[in-house]
């Protein structure tokens, strides 16, 4: 044999993890899109009172209290729900059970970094579609290259803006493959594209806790889509894929929509005001339905700004992309940490 | 497209997860080899004085506070070490990384019924090589079929003996793909196979906190290989498959050695005494080095007992395999619990 690996696992690079900054650093970090806000105060008592019961014994495979929880909430029946160990999980999971070789994986970039990334794992092929940048979805290419799978983030990443049902629609309307509509970062956009899923059986929308929730660490995402569609997925995920904790953890999480809307309400007022904070400084402000900035800075010097903000313990995103390397992603904080950051622009926009 | 499916997940079957039982319900509950005894009291610490901050936050990519401590305990670098939300992941990480088509993975039956899911999944072939249940691998069958993955249980599952590192030793050397060491069962072992990641690039050894350290529910298993080889399977690992309650829970149920060793002592104490009792009322029992006892009562009636019991909410394990048709498996319990199932066992031995 000539290696222990597959060919296409051979000839990955592999990703190497972003740094990490162990919570209680003073750093400011705004560079992966967490919620600024601890997560609903409800989770104490969960963790509190704990039955070690629930760790001792092997978990509900089909994790109902915390699907219940979603079902409630989300007004759905529970076998349209799947979870998964983080959005990304699941990802894999739509990945495994429908691509391959030619049964290949489209979506516009740039985008999430995982989607080129589980296309090598399988290996099928993939065709990116460049993004119009325009806030619209390049409808008629997607179509043309009609993927088994077919990846769109609504709202969009990275740019950060809204994805208009009706284009989403058209969209599942003719693909013949799986559309998957990564919502991660619904929870701070004004529309969502659940209805679809009861229109359309090729539909899944993926969700997660990680950012209006605040669970980041906790890995849960979930999936809606029609019990047919799901029944496939489930052939080929863990079986034990959520543990006992966060699945009772993640469900007092959900319960708590009050608490939830609260923070997303904060969020959302400090995107307004760093938005324009920032466009007074000259930066370019992308339009945002989600808890990040897309900006480009006037003398478009973003990774020299990234070095010298990451300088000061102030923690952004750049990335080493076509079509982004004039921009930086900035995650909204705190009132004090975007006022901390949009001083640290300001000083550092003309260097 | 004629299904959104890949071919061979459109041709799986699926598998339906076993009944759950939920905690706290009055069931004698043997049939999942799960601990008796709950796990270490420092657990209740980690959880009462949590920093919801590890929860807000993207967890560490590397879990190095968890391998931290797997490496304190076992002795090893840390770069030796891959964690993953139950050995399960990791059993699908090495088949994804590994096996293919011709690339094809071999093990003795009866084993895991995960193995065979995993090149269905895949697909790869697989080759089936009959345990001749002499206590002994099947070396030549093993060596003559060559694997791209060879899937040994050790301690055996589900006869339960002892693996002699001296065959497993042999049949790495023989090997020319990767030899998975599925030590799930080995802190109810007297020998592991530890030693031989030292002596052969191509073994990982596969370890789990379900069994020895009671914790089932927080999905956690680790690999121990040499750093090449997890280099390969780091490639198609979920980035954060961890997460940050669980490496939390398992780093302090890992230095808490004193009161698993206890606990595993219980275990083999009660496994001991529950084989004598079982051979008494003429069952033929298998030699044990788990947390279990494959049996075989004397009018071979195993189906009928273990709906019987089942009737007494007594679970137990019979299995509608070949050559495990007319035996059971039952989980060592506390002393209590094996004397109530014994006393079922007399009862309904002659239906």
């Amino acid at each position: 044999m000539s290696s222990y690996f597959r060919p296409n696992v051979e000839a990955m690079k592999g990703h190497t993890p972003s740094h990490y900054l162990k919570p209680g650093s003073p750093s400011i970090k705004l560079n992966s899109n967490e919620n600024p806000y601890p997560p609903s105060p409800t989770i104490r008592a969960v963790l509190q009172n704990l039955d070690l019961e629930y760790l001792r014994r092997y978990p509900d495979a089909n994790a109902n209290e915390l699907r219940q929880a979603i079902a409630a909430v989300l007004q759905i029946p529970l076998d349209w729900i799947i979870v998964g160990n983080g959005c990304d999980e699941l990802l894999h999971v739509v990945a495994r059970a429908c691509a391959e070789g030619k049964r290949q994986v489209v979506y516009p970039t740039p985008t999430y970094m995982l989607y080129p990334l589980l296309t090598e794992i399988q290996p099928a092929d993939r065709i990116e579609v460049a993004d119009p940048a325009d806030g619209h979805l390049p409808i008629e290419s997607l179509v043309a290259a009609n993927g088994a799978v077919t990846f769109i983030t609504a709202p969009n990443s990275p740019f950060g803006h809204g994805v208009a049902i009706a284009e989403l629609r058209e969209l599942a309307a003719r693909l013949t493959g799986v559309l998957v509509i990564d919502e991660a970062y619904v929870d701070f956009a004004e529309e969502t594209a659940l209805p679809l899923v009861q229109e359309f059986e090729n539909v899944i929308i993926l969700r997660t806790l990680s950012k209006g929730y605040s669970l980041a660490g906790l890995r849960l995402g979930f999936g809606i889509a029609q019990p047919q569609l799901l029944q496939g997925l489930l052939k080929v995920k863990d079986t034990y894929n959520i543990d006992a904790i966060a699945a009772l953890v993640g469900a007092a999480a959900m319960r708590d929509q009050t608490y939830k809307d609260t923070c997303v309400a904060k969020v959302k007022a400090s995107r307004t005001k760093l938005a324009q904070d920032l466009q007074h400084l000259a930066f370019r402000v992308w339009n945002s339905q989600t808890n990040f900035l897309l900006v480009e800075p006037p003398q478009k010097n973003a990774e020299q700004i990234f070095l010298a903000l990451r300088e000061q313990d102030i923690w952004i995103r750049y990335f080493h992309q076509p079509g982004l390397k004039d921009k930086l992603r900035i995650t909204i904080g705190t009132n004090e940490q975007n006022q901390t950051l949009w001083e640290g622009l300001r000083q550092w926009r003309n260097i």
